[in-house]
């Protein structure tokens, strides 16, 4: 790939480091700690706030809205969408995480209604999840999947198409596509796995990388790039789930734009 | 005891890391990361998920499911009382933590109702919640037993015999009765009682072995083996609680059959 | 300082030691987890409840109340006034953490309001949360205060006036004001800043040294002593904000008396 363009997808961390961008959460309790821990390694701020009578107003004051479903309740979707309108009539981008999309219609049809009535910069799953959003059968147990019956690029390429927005399918490698751009990232370690919010961690540092570029696919593409870079730097220490989940926390907040910059395995397709 | 058993426990290891079941949890906030950790490293897949709009679906989903009244609001005893009655009209065991009963009205009540309510596999608490569900007097601060006026063996076997289900007291020496089957286990370290969410985090675990054996008895038996030696394998690289919390998830993971059947500490009655 | 009154401070960390107060948290979601452990760690029990049916009955065990805005709901808020009145009238100290304060008016007004229905023993927050209680101009993103139109001692002390309670203010340099008195601690370190939740730890802190001295001044003096020792103790082991956050739960469990003592850099104005 053009050196240019790795130049400045590595460029974009010097700018949320400089920035220090809000990046409001309407998020699940599972993992809550670490989706905030993570924003403030990338050197973004977070805030977690979910109540109605607030959320206009604190996403106003955002850089980016991470709306993750992972434990959602009727009361939430309300608060996402409130929280939603305002941030689209303010230009500000969100990013959805339809955890457990697939496994109980109650996820998949609040999912779709998200994408229906709000305007979705970036949509980031599994490929049984977003797959499960257009249709694609799969077989998840819980928020996990286990097999799906299409490839990542064709669902992620489906599923842009169909709801017309940068979607990213991350796994072993990652699948970002906008439209007609397409790119793979073959960064990352098995650790990311073993730990449960590692998909929940990436869609935070989506949200920290849209704060600070208007365009989605390349934000998308550097947030995993980081995700993957500091998961393998933080397998190097880890002796297994528990203290990889401290490592890379360390990783986050040691990554520097050399090394995005030198790490990165990234394909444009 | 005899060899046979000892090897009989350590196997149903190996078959949660072959079945990978879903581990459907309605718990605590508090402790939720770690259970959905925990229930990861010992090789289950977990799920939280409370809603009432989906708790029926995803449990019918599940291999066991995980009731725990940490942080209990009304809302969720309705969405436990849905899960709990698919999970009986499935045959899918549940597993009851009555965290903080006998602290206050509210927890000792509402756990006798999902007692009366639901066929319940098995019951984990310390002596004190256990005894307060029996009408033993005890001295709770909070979810912390103090002292409690009868031993844990004599609690858990009335508690057995008036529930007809198994239950477990766990603490330095854990005692697991079911009728008239008993058996003590003498694995674990102090450092497991320095951290919130210990005892959660068993009860995910039993959850986990429920769902590849039918015998709750055996099961949750190795369930507290496993904690238990793991337990003392994280206390060697611990320098203390923050870093004990991290290790124990690194050892659960690298519990091995070979470790399970050599380092167990089990009697039976 | 004197001498006697650097042993009197250390000699709180004994006392909590003894008596094992429990300290009874309605607080926020994202660092739950955090505020438990770290209670435990300092030597009291935590306990997290915050259904209205049992807060009342919870709180009267407890040697102190902490209240959080961190993840306010109005449901909360009624908990929060139902626990603290029947704090107030058992003689039960209530310390408030007003996160966020500022950011919204769902925020401020709230925090106002349980200021103004509830007696309350120690007010603690950043300088921004803390000045936009008494109408000082600040810029805040989120949760966190980026800029003050007042010095923190000011604030400090005019809050301390307004709402007659204890004041602290934490930062780089923490101000506590009861009234005429005032002291300023200069232990600490950085890292503290780089995770979530170390203003909300500083704050169960607070309240486990609030349960064995009923003089609020030289109770949160100590507790945030306790703190900053404990973050340089944690920062030598650390190699990020992911492990320090592992060591801050071994420094605290690991403080002594003579540590505490030694290390204090306390000075009273």
């Amino acid at each position: 790939m053009s050196t240019q363009r790795t130049q400045e997808l590595a460029s974009l961390l010097e700018r949320i480091r400089e920035r220090k961008p809000l990046i409001h959460h309407i998020t699940n309790m599972v993992v809550m700690n670490d989706t905030a821990n993570i924003t403030l390694a990338i050197g973004a701020l977070p805030v977690m706030a979910h109540a109605p009578e607030e959320v206009e107003e604190m996403v106003s004051l955002a850089g980016a809205l991470v709306l993750n479903i992972g434990t959602l309740t009727t009361g939430q979707i309300e608060s996402m969408l409130l929280a939603g309108r305002r941030a689209n009539r303010l230009g500000i981008p969100i990013v959805l995480d339809p955890v457990g999309a697939g496994a109980t219609r109650f996820r998949t049809q609040n999912a779709l209604h998200l994408l229906a009535e709000l305007r979705i910069a970036v949509l980031r799953g599994n490929a049984a999840e977003i797959g499960s959003l257009i249709g694609v059968a799969s077989e998840t147990r819980g928020v996990e999947a286990i097999s799906v019956d299409a490839s990542p690029s064709i669902i992620a390429r489906n599923a842009s198409s169909h709801f017309g927005c940068t979607v990213a399918i991350t796994g072993a490698r990652d699948v970002i596509v906008d439209g007609e751009r397409t790119a793979e990232i073959d960064n990352g370690h098995p650790l990311l796995a073993s730990i449960t919010g590692s998909g929940c961690m990436a869609t935070s540092l989506i949200g920290a990388f849209l704060a600070v570029e208007p365009d989605a696919w390349p934000a998308t593409i550097a947030a995993l790039i980081a995700m993957g870079v500091a998961g393998e730097a933080a397998a190097i220490e880890a002796g297994g789930p528990g203290t990889f989940r401290s490592h890379l926390l360390d990783a986050v907040t040691a990554l520097s734009y050399e090394q995005l910059r030198e790490r990165q395995r990234v394909s444009f397709l």
